[in-house]
């Protein structure tokens, strides 16, 4: 049977940037082509590119191709400005930019758009790298466990490379063809249900969509073996902030006695933040709550709370897995030894 | 300030009964005429009409309607049915059917649809009575919460009278103009984001709409002081089914250390079920997941989980409040007494 090709969530020619509009995914795969900081700022911060690691490595292009335009240092720290204020939440992103801004700079006025293109191609590879690594890591984690949970969306299209968590599960897939996932829609912007799904069916793996409220009873119920989700900054001490959602799965995976298992690389990981308290939670546009797939669907001008993400503490947390290795159980001192 | 006015879910002219269809709400008003058992039935299964006591109202209608029609035994056993399999979870629907059928068949063939229509309007005039008591005890028993956060849609849209917990709410609101909502949108019918907003703005209660997976991390963040909902069915030892999502808000009510109370006629309770595990759950139609409004959210024919509803165990409840009394701790004894 030929399965449907995703086309790749990042292309980079050399000299401009690839990227799928996720945004309008499943129903159309089209292409956005990024020139620099302004145009890939935007594209972040309208989630036309989105997944933590994605981000990353997407701002990094963004810089370099900034520089290449215009090699000086008031380009860099104006592009590195831009791209890191496109969204809060995501450690990912401060962190490219960062590594991006470094290079260059140690680098010299005459090698300067040479070495931030260098170091940005770097931070891809590094992903795809650490996509591959993790997704073995989490299937050996995961042995034994053939009904998944997961929520938003962490996989191919939002990484360069495999991705964090749905990396693990195509993993988990390959070893063992009888692996179902359990794929939360992921309201307000239906990660799960627009991207999730549509990478599961082009990769042939079986799935069930649910309203993100049918997790905790399905678990109770003792259909779900294990809950395996992405992050977008861990703290310190394991603390660990994802897509709005995850901390009710996580004290729904609790009472149900089954594992849930973080999935993600370690350049997510911020050892700069003591605990979740101090992770800043981005709030987003009423628009999107008010709204799903375009259609509105509440008294117009209803007001909203959007907080896009939620905080998971570190004692609901089986393990952390990453490139490098497994955080379990989760703490100060188990997530030390992942950066080490 | 002139407010909306919100038509009454249900009115009964003495020989018809007229609904709000609620799949159109908020976007349109537009009321059904309901003859018979059939016609019922069916407004029942298609959730136009819907919530626990406004089920059993309108089918102990729809049963004593279609005995006027035709009167005699075999009409209303077929009748009885047909309303009895229209939907499975609310304990309401069978309990309405079993007191008209009862009557009709106590007071003899002559004044069989006498008797029918007698006690259907006992019902409705039960469920007024009970919604009005349950709306004080509730507001004396929440006194001084005035962040309350709730899920699907349990006021005058969900019963015949004042309704449930956002009776409760109503009266809380009365007594504290401060009182503030935060109103799941509960996918995937949407009657939080629908219906719930919409009787709150008719009724100039301040509330702030949410997505279903908000609510656990609003919580641990503090922001919400109680937790209240409806209940479908409660079993003898306070187990109790409620819409998809309510066993999630028990779980993060419990971690973040607020009152989580459930609230609902104690026709709602069925002393028959020992415990949850014997509450049979509807699983509805995958479409109703791939779907909002109207539009398409995933790749099309996308396979689906829809269970309806889920069970709360007692030991996560810290009150059932019904129009006799309020369980408090929730267990056999105490459930049993409501019911003495």
């Amino acid at each position: 049977m030929a399965e449907p090709v995703v086309p790749p969530a990042v292309r980079w020619d050399g000299r401009r940037l690839h990227v799928l509009d996720q945004t309008l995914l499943p129903a159309r795969e089209a292409v956005l082509t990024l020139e620099g900081a302004e145009d890939t700022a935007a594209a972040i911060r309208r989630l036309a590119v989105r997944g933590a690691p994605l981000i990353g490595v997407v701002a990094a292009y963004g810089l370099a191709m900034e520089v290449a335009r215009e090699p000086g240092l008031g380009a860099l720290e104006r592009g590195a400005e831009r791209l890191r204020s496109a969204r809060p939440t995501a450690v990912n992103l401060g962190w490219a930019v960062d590594r991006v801004t470094a290079a260059a700079r140690a680098a010299g006025p005459a090698q300067l758009a040479g070495a931030a293109r260098a170091e940005a191609e770097a931070i891809e590879r590094e992903n795809r790298d650490a996509g591959a690594a993790l997704a073995q890591r989490g299937a050996d984690f995961l042995r034994g466990a053939r009904r998944v949970l997961t929520h938003c969306n962490t996989g191919e299209l939002a990484a360069a490379g495999r991705g964090s968590a749905l990396g693990v599960v195509a993993a988990m897939a390959e070893r063992d063809p009888g692996v179902r996932v359990l794929v939360c829609e992921t309201r307000p912007l239906l990660q799960g249900a627009r991207l999730t799904t549509w990478e599961l069916a082009a990769a042939g793996i079986g799935h069930e969509l649910i309203v993100d409220a049918a997790a905790a009873g399905l678990m109770r119920r003792g259909e779900v073996d294990a809950v395996l989700v992405g992050f977008d900054r861990a703290a310190a001490n394991g603390d660990t902030a994802n897509k709005v959602g995850t901390y009710g799965h996580a004290l729904a995976a609790r009472a149900a006695q089954i594992p849930f298992v973080f999935a993600g690389p370690t350049s997510s990981i911020d050892p700069t933040l003591a605990s979740g308290e101090a992770i800043e939670l981005e709030e987003r546009d009423a628009d999107e709550v008010r709204h799903a797939a375009g259609a509105l669907l509440t008294v117009p001008g209803t007001p909203c709370r959007n907080p896009a993400f939620d905080v998971t503490p570190a004692e609901l947390v089986t393990a952390v897995v990453t490139e490098r290795g497994v955080a379990q159980p989760v703490n100060r001192q188990t997530m030390a030894a992942l950066l080490a």
